[in-house]
């Protein structure tokens, strides 16, 4: 990182970066979406405890319907917890009672991909020059909401306690299709021990806002999964002898379903580098 | 009813209306709506146990982001189960899994009202007439769903014991406007016994899908009622001495926004005539 001079009197200026906070966990969700605003470019696991983190994906207002739609018909892998319409760049979940929190989707997230007819074509930590002012912005449910409870509930969570990402995998099933969009199912696997599957079960079904039960219990060969060391996003996964490979629908489905239906642009969060919203984790229980 | 006459040879024909079965509970969904096509125009309380009933909105297709946009940000009072998509008239919960089912979403609702610029124009037993091909099929999770858990918990539904139709209030609660979309929060209240608002609570927290828990538990005046007995949409209320009133958001509500946001044309069910799913109520339950 360089540090930018006041070229007026040649003294060094702040740094144009902020530091990475002492403790993520305790800084409020206003705070951290200022600091990656402002340029911090981390992935946000243990960011903002008890704060829902969300997946994105931003699309051209004419295939709005069309996502909305999809997402209803494939609520499991696309949970949508909150819509910004076309010209919106805050609300709802993203600061939406607060008019002094810092919110503005554009920049409040540490690192985008943009997609052009499927295509990856840049990864950047600001998207101001990317958005378009027809961008509609879809806030999906992610898993991270009840790792926490499965862990209070006694049920490992293999990745969080090795300090890696979840292992993901692109499979075999089809979502349905909406419209124009369409594409393959994307899961997360947690390999659970035998006598805690239940658990994780029912721990998970409490939380359909985001992802909900498993789709799938065990042989992943039924999804078209042929080895789960090789994971299409994420890292490898943590097993041990006897667990269960347990599957949990996955928000980087509309990342694979944009690849698949090529729009004019997509704008997402880039894996791991999740939207930190206002909403809490808790109030995506049920009952 | 007249029976119609087969000119040609005289002869009495079938009755062109069909009769009302004599347990309609055990009526099979398919059998349900073929009657309801036929002709048959009854309220649709007791018919097929077991299976979703659902409200229906037929929106033109230029407003369908809105109106899903409505219920994302409404999801209480507008739980969406399915949509059919402009020109498709069956599918998913209605007929989706067996091309042998009667489904025509066009007929299959024993009674319809007609809305035009926000003014009912007509009230039908078969929408063909006025049916548009640009129409998108909105299905809105009803709250009978959770009518018979409540019963097996033991909580009174008094309206049900009565053989009236739940009361229904248009409130001076706003719902979160979307687009072209704005409207008051319609509810619907079942008078509780103190000592079972708790179960009442806890039992439809379960069916997220079908308004799932109370908006509002006392005093009415807060949501703007002034007198209970008089209700906006369906029967007074039966209440006992001590019980507590408990609001749950209804799926009367679009079409309370409909009649405020006046769109070219709206096709809904009338009230208490319902659409009746192939879903089974108990896929709605959670966890």
């Amino acid at each position: 990182m360089t540090k930018p001079f006041d070229l007026q009197n040649g003294t060094p200026l702040e740094s144009a970066v902020p530091a990475m906070p002492g403790d993520p966990a305790s800084v409020s969700p206003s705070e951290a979406r200022r600091l990656f605003a402002a340029g911090l470019s981390v992935p946000t696991t243990g960011w903002s405890a008890g704060h829902a983190q969300a997946n994105i994906i931003a699309l051209p207002q004419a295939l709005a319907f069309d996502m909305m739609l999809f997402a209803q018909r494939n609520p499991k892998p696309c949970p949508i917890l909150d819509v910004l319409d076309a010209g919106e760049v805050r609300g709802g979940v993203l600061g939406g009672d607060d008019p002094t929190a810092h919110a503005d989707i554009r920049t409040d997230i540490p690192r985008y991909r943009v997609y052009e007819r499927g295509e990856l074509v840049a990864e950047v930590s600001d998207a101001r020059e990317h958005w378009r002012d027809d961008l509609v912005t879809f806030i999906v449910g992610c898993s991270f909401t009840f790792e926490h409870p499965l862990l209070e509930a006694g049920v490992p969570v293999r990745h969080l306690t090795a300090g890696r990402n979840v292992p993901m995998y692109v499979t075999s099933t089809r979502c349905w299709p909406a419209g124009r969009l369409s594409g393959p199912l994307v899961v997360s696997m947690r390999a659970i021990p035998p006598a805690l599957v239940a658990d994780a079960v029912r721990v998970t079904s409490r939380y359909p806002a985001v992802h909900g039960a498993p789709v799938h219990v065990g042989d992943p060969a039924a999804l078209g999964i042929a080895d789960l060391a090789r994971t299409d996003f994420g890292d490898p996964p943590v097993i041990e002898e006897g667990d269960v490979p347990v599957f949990w629908a996955c928000g980087v489905t509309p990342q694979a379903v944009v690849m698949e239906s090529r729009p004019e642009i997509a704008i997402t969060h880039a894996p791991g580098h999740m939207l930190i919203t206002d909403a809490r984790d808790s109030a995506y229980a049920v009952p």
